[in-house]
């Protein structure tokens, strides 16, 4: 081992033009690290430093909190490199070389050890900077800070010990500001300091440069292991054995007077995305004071000044040199890194200092509006504009958003399950919904969970707020399809539905009280909190053109009803892979119809009942296939358990069996038939179709006739793809498919002319994967359903799951929500065998799936590695899906050609 | 075609001595023809005859109903030869040849055209028969069946015209019997029946015999696709391919005289399985006559004769030499066939005919002595005697049967779920069933269906029948795991739990009514019918004790209680592999506290309640292990949602609530909470020992405790295996496996000793299935969970499938029920892909399975396949198990060594 860490290089040094170091050596030196080592490769002026790797932080957690062997010695000769550079020596009494201390980890990490400043400073050394400096005041103000970070930070001294000496000397010396104490008093506090930290530590404040810097070298790699950035590592899927790196750097003082300066700077306005510098600084003033918000800082630029009214304020008219060189380094950093920078900097004595650079974080609207600019600059390619823009950040474009500058508070949380954020009148079931929405009040329906006898709430409503149930409930699916607001799951609010009223806390809420709720980030609100309307901007539609010349997957859209797959359309949908006629029969007109078939005594009876839905349902495929226009619709036949059409409710069951004709016992009856254990894996799908032959025939016919009336309508015939639910054998397809060639044929020999279709199926049963060769042998194309594959392959209910997916997200069993993200080791290996199972037997058999996944990023990108032929999602996440696809398709492509990677 | 066609050999020829075909060319000859064929080769005395083969059935479903050229040539040419061997010619006047013509498939087949006797007679040639025979009233008598016969299945003639004509002729003559008609009334009769037939068909009954030989021949063929045929097919699994053969045969007479005679016989008892010849005869009869029960026929033996009180008619006594021949004829072919066989013979004129042979139906209990015994006769080898016993035909020895001798109505029929009959007073809930077995009355307990709370109630009844719910429903697995009789899904029988009755048809049954039900049949009878107790013979030891000499799997059996596991071990068991540690949770004294930590309202409140649970459920496993001794315990920890233990009614509701302590409030809300919409896929198995881990850290303490306790006592320690449900992820795994073996080290801490345990797991999810390689990784043992695993698999309720499971067995679909039998296609990739993955990570890994198919043969021959190590089965099913499994071992065996298949 001894000859390995020996050949090991644990500390980069960087300064004076040159660096060890490179921005891609990120794992190594961490993100900042490797950044500074980058800018001074450029010849920027970074102040000299180094950087210890993350592989010390290793070896220090694997060998007991030690550090390896060499490392002492590579860290004086980068420190003497330092010292070289600057002209000064750590721990000089004369001319006293400071450092700043810092962690910096691979990726960016709150909870960690941040910073210590002024390292290297004690008694003598004060003295060295207070000559140096010619302000003495200063030189003892940076050693009280110096104390009070490496006190708090380094020896865990409790910082109110070192604010309440500080406000107890104000108060004697009568100050309202730290600035007003003179340099004396600030010696005192010193004083105060150190003996505060002698008392709480036993012993007295390091004096010695050397200690105090393995002091802050141990106490960094030490703060990895805190619970907090454990904790953060855990909720964002950070592995623990990445580790931090230690950057150690020449301290540069933007608070030596009037010509100097402090700020932190965007590239580009990270809000808006506009090509402008966007940024704060203070004049005389360390980084810490910009932050903590003592003095207000003033705008980069003189048409910021200008827009917040207070011209003449901004670094380009008070140190406009300065400003000019910042801005020439802006561009120089933007065309290295191809990419927006968030940048901090420091003005000591007119000269400028880089701290750091880093990608800038932007809102979802500006990451769009960058990424098209800078293809167009040239600065990027297509391809790469494409890959910068999150998909699911679209979301937040096509949702209204509460206003961001609107006061608001929140009172309850639950989980943001339909995006966009909307205000409205509570009510708590269905029809008052119905009934408030018809007098043009704006609702939001609440209630514990929802059910597909609430969808005319639900369309009624603005929002739906639910108090159980997860991402994937009945409420945030249909919520989601139809591009309505939703948080749902909402544990805190308990719903009283005989008194009307939900309480959340202490606070009481009752029906027709207003309520806001936020569907991007699950917050409820009372009161109408203000929104702000999305604009579609023109960059928008560029990138969405770019990424479509570059996708492979067609995106299709789940829609039933005319307004959705309008929609749909306009969001770029190219044809609906799932058209759930069920919706249909909850509709008013139609469900009477549906119960009468099922309260019918026999097939006879059924077919009267279904004669009066064909017209209707015939009617529903005209207009669909009249906006859908060329593109192919995929209908799957009726697919839930029949008792989903009954009521439930006593009352409602009455209603019912009188409009019905039939005696409440009739009905009471036929419900206790129909009940069932476990529904989800019960009498549904094409079990139904079987059982009850007469359905399917009803509604192939519906689809056949309409076919026919939109060819004479249109001139062209749509090509209807007839899809079979839940199927686990093949001879269950043959069958089912037997009938509907058989209706074809009728209507064919009745209009006497013919018409195409294919008849396909959903793959969502383990075992149909499973035979996926045998079941293809009948099918014109493969589904994948993947909400019920999911939750047959694991075992586990989507309206069940809610109640432990959280502790099993916790306990790392699920990466993530296996409802949301595609399960790839587990629902992902059934895909990938039916998908070449079923093209094996059949080739060019069209597969693609219509799960909650059709328009999940990640799981678009599986869709594409296993070769899909398209996804559907509903209509709102159209855009997502497109992005998605073509991201996937460019990242498959440059899996494909490495070369491709390094070039733009 | 032509040349191919031209090659076949169509027609076999037999008698005198020799064949052109054998009895294993059954699938050619069908079972009657290849059996003919085979006594002709061995000399036996068989009418000369010949076989059409099964390929002209195919050929002529084929080609349009018409024959192979060719056919005709060799129909002829065999007819010659027949004509050579009787010294008679078809059709001649003076000497007529008179033919049956019977159907023969390869597999026995009722619903297809039977027989047709006599052919070859008409007006000419009943005089040269009356002649010939010298009995004009016997050429009449055979005239005027052959047109009834010929007339009814060849012509499709009314049979009712024929048997007016009959009694009308009778009436009028003033008989009674046929026999008392004479010749001259049956020359008249003839004449009426070719009238019948005349205007029946508008053409006159036949009278070229060759005519009517092609026409019995495609009356033959065209019979088996007659509905009733095509129906049998498809419920008793067989190919429509496989087609039938025709059999011509020269006719015998046993109706030609006292020194003629006709009977059925089995060459050994084919009910109790005695050596002794079984069968009745009639003298001067046709079979017919036998079968049409006008005449009541004689044993064959005199000691059966004695028997029935009726000595000296015995056919040993009326015709010593022609049995004496009939048994030496009896030896030949038990020791040819080597097994028991079912023999029609008819006496012409002294001279004994054969004219069928095949293997004897039996009863179980006769298939197993006849077995044994041939076994040391030495007829058969051991393995042979083996591979005899149906394993399901056990279940008929181990439980009471219904008297055979006594009268019984049925009232209703279900499914026959668990067997054995059984009488009792009828009661509706399980504590009525408590408090009046208590009191000593038998019960049975009615329920619509059951659930858990009913489990004390199905301990104290004799017997449960159930309206709804199928094979594998709740009332039907816990009947079978406790060997007691269940009828279920009585679909025909209304229970009102209000009124305390239940309606069958007309019938009205009320609490306290006895009623019988027999679970072997599914029968439903009012009163209470005798049953027979079962008497497990000598033979049954010893095939047992044969079959565990050859069988490779280990039997285990699923119990959880004493009585169980002690029935378990009488029957043979060699461990339990499924200890559903949740059926001891529902013990009045422990469903009590169960019930106070699921109503905890944190850890420290459910570990209060638990802890009072522990000494009793250790004392469970004490008591088990003790049993059990050396062999090894699968115990499984809690499985189910913990709704299933609280109860479900409002009565019962505010009971428990008062009992517990709580607001009836608080009950409801936390009942509302652990409502789940698919419990199935709920919160259930390790999801609970996940969510709750100090259920599943009792439960380790309770087994280990258990250990340390039974090794003081017995001085040896029991090494649990301990098995985790529900597994969907390596993760899960890990996690619970962890806190198991927490539990373990505090427990050896604690008592300074050590002990040793294995973790495993059920594999029951597909998802676990897929990455079985990776929960390997933390298992010693997998079980399969194949009740679950086909569930999820198939996306099919066992509680909910009952609805439609009839359809689908009737549509194909499904040709079996797969919760009775595995689906091989299906779950069966599933399981041999886990065993794989399984063993390729972990060599030696113990494999199981634990569902119901633990005790279904050919889902045990499927285990053999896969090569599992053992299964398990309720106790009652552990016979069978032993016996299917070392039949599956001998199959496999036999398999590998081909050679061996020919050889005993």
């Amino acid at each position: 081992m001894g000859q390995g860490v020996a050949m090991t290089k644990w500390v980069y040094s960087f300064g004076g033009g040159r660096a060890e170091g490179r921005a891609d050596m990120r794992r190594l030196l961490g993100g900042k690290g490797a950044n500074l080592a980058e800018m001074a490769s450029l010849g920027l002026p970074v102040p000299p430093g180094f950087t210890i790797t993350t592989e010390v932080c290793a070896y220090f957690y694997a060998h007991d909190r030690s550090y390896p062997p060499g490392l002492r010695e590579e860290v004086a000769a980068a420190l003497a490199a330092v010292e070289e550079l600057t002209g000064m020596r750590f721990g000089d009494p004369q001319r006293p070389l400071l450092v700043s201390v810092r962690s910096g980890a691979p990726v960016s990490m709150p909870g960690m050890m941040d910073t210590v400043l002024n390292l290297g400073l004690n008694d003598e050394t004060v003295e060295g900077l207070a000559r140096a400096s010619g302000d003495r005041r200063f030189a003892y103000d940076s050693y009280r800070r110096f104390i009070q970070m490496y006190g708090d930070v380094v020896l865990g001294v409790d910082h109110y010990l070192f604010e309440d000496a500080l406000e107890e000397l104000k108060r004697e010396r009568g100050c309202r500001f730290d600035t007003e104490l003179d340099a004396i008093a600030l010696e005192r506090l010193v004083a105060t300091y150190k003996e505060i930290v002698h008392k709480a530590r036993g012993e007295p404040f390091p004096q010695d440069p050397q200690e105090q810097l393995w002091g802050a070298i141990a106490a960094v790699f030490a703060s990895w292991m805190v619970p907090r950035a454990v904790t953060y590592r855990r909720l964002h899927d950070i592995s623990s054995d990445m580790g931090t790196a230690v950057n150690v750097q020449a301290m540069v003082f933007g608070n030596m007077g009037d010509d100097c300066a402090t700020g932190v700077a965007f590239t580009r306005n990270p809000s808006t995305g506009a090509r402008e510098y966007y940024g704060e600084f203070l004049i005389n003033a360390q980084g810490e004071d910009v932050v903590a918000g003592i003095r207000t800082p003033h705008p980069l630029t003189e048409a910021m000044a200008r827009a917040n009214g207070r011209p003449g304020t901004s670094m380009e008219v008070l140190m406009p040199e300065t400003f000019a060189e910042l801005a020439r380094v802006f561009e120089r950093l933007e065309r290295h890194y191809r990419d927006m920078q968030d940048v901090e900097f420091t003005v000591q004595k007119k000269k400028l200092y880089l701290l750091q650079t880093r990608t800038g974080k932007r809102t979802a609207q500006a990451a769009l509006r960058i990424a098209v600019e800078m293809a167009h600059e040239g600065l990027i390619s297509r391809e790469e504009a494409i890959l910068r823009v999150d998909p699911a950040s679209l979301d937040q474009l096509l949702h209204p958003t509460l206003d961001p500058r609107a006061q608001h508070e929140v009172i309850a949380r639950g989980l943001p399950a339909s995006p966009g954020a909307v205000s409205g009148r509570v009510v708590f079931d269905a029809d008052s919904a119905e009934k408030r929405a018809q007098m043009g009040e704006p609702v939001i329906l609440v209630r514990i969970e929802t059910s597909p006898d609430d969808i005319h709430g639900m369309h009624a409503a603005r929002g739906i707020l639910t108090s159980r149930g997860g991402m994937t409930s009945h409420a945030a699916v249909v919520a989601r399809g139809m591009g309505k607001p939703c948080v749902c799951g909402a544990a805190d609010i308990a719903i009283s539905y005989a008194e009307r009223q939900f309480t959340a806390g202490r606070q009481v809420v009752r029906e027709g009280d207003v309520i806001t709720i936020d569907g991007g980030t699950g917050h409820v609100m009372l009161g109408e909190v203000p929104t702000v309307e999305p604009q579609l901007s023109a960059e928008f539609a560029t990138l969405m053109e770019w990424a479509d010349g570059v996708r492979r997957l067609r995106v299709r859209t789940n829609a039933e009803t005319a307004p959705d797959a309008r929609t749909a359309v306009r969001f770029g949908a190219e044809g609906i892979g799932l058209c759930r006629t069920e919706h249909m029969f909850f509709q008013e007109d139609r469900i009477v119809a549906m119960r009468e078939m099922i309260l019918a005594d026999d097939a006879q009876g059924r077919r009267r009942a279904l004669a009066k839905i064909l017209p209707m349902q015939r009617q529903d495929f005209v207009e669909l296939f009249e906006i859908m226009e060329d593109r192919p619709v995929t209908i799957r036949l009726l697919d839930p358990p029949l008792h989903e059409f009954l009521p439930f409710e006593e009352e409602e069951i009455v209603a019912v069996a009188r409009s019905a004709g039939v005696d409440p016992k009739v009905l009471r009856r036929r419900l206790a038939e129909l009940e069932e254990a476990n529904p989800m894996l019960g009498l549904r799908g094409c079990r139904l179709g079987i059982v009850y032959p007469e359905i399917y025939e009803m509604q192939a016919r519906a689809i056949f006739e309409a076919v026919l009336e939109v060819r004479e309508r249109r001139g062209r015939a749509p090509v209807p793809e007839v899809m079979i639910p839940l199927v686990a054998t093949a001879r269950e397809l043959e069958l089912v498919r037997e009938r509907i060639d058989a209706v074809a044929a009728a209507v064919r020999e009745e209009r006497g002319t013919s018409f195409d279709y294919l008849v396909g199926t959903m793959i969502e049963l383990p075992r149909a994967a499973l035979r996926a060769d045998e079941i293809a042998a009948h099918a014109a194309f493969f589904s994948f359903g993947t909400n019920d594959l999911t939750q047959m392959t694991l075992g586990l209910s989507r309206d069940d799951a809610g109640k432990f997916l959280d502790a099993y997200l916790k306990a790392g069993i699920f990466e993530r929500d296996p409802f949301q993200t595609l399960d790839r080791a587990g629902v992902g290996e059934l895909v990938r065998m039916a998908a070449s199972r079923g093209r094996a037997a059949r080739p060019g058999l069209k597969l693609g799936i219509c799960g909650e996944h059709g328009g999940d990023p990640a799981s678009i990108a599986f869709c594409e590695e296993v070769g899909l032929d398209y996804v559907s999602c509903s209509p709102w996440r159209v855009p997502i899906a497109r992005l998605a696809a073509a991201q996937a398709a460019l990242r498959r492509q440059r899996a494909c050609r490495p070369e491709a990677v390094s070039t733009s």
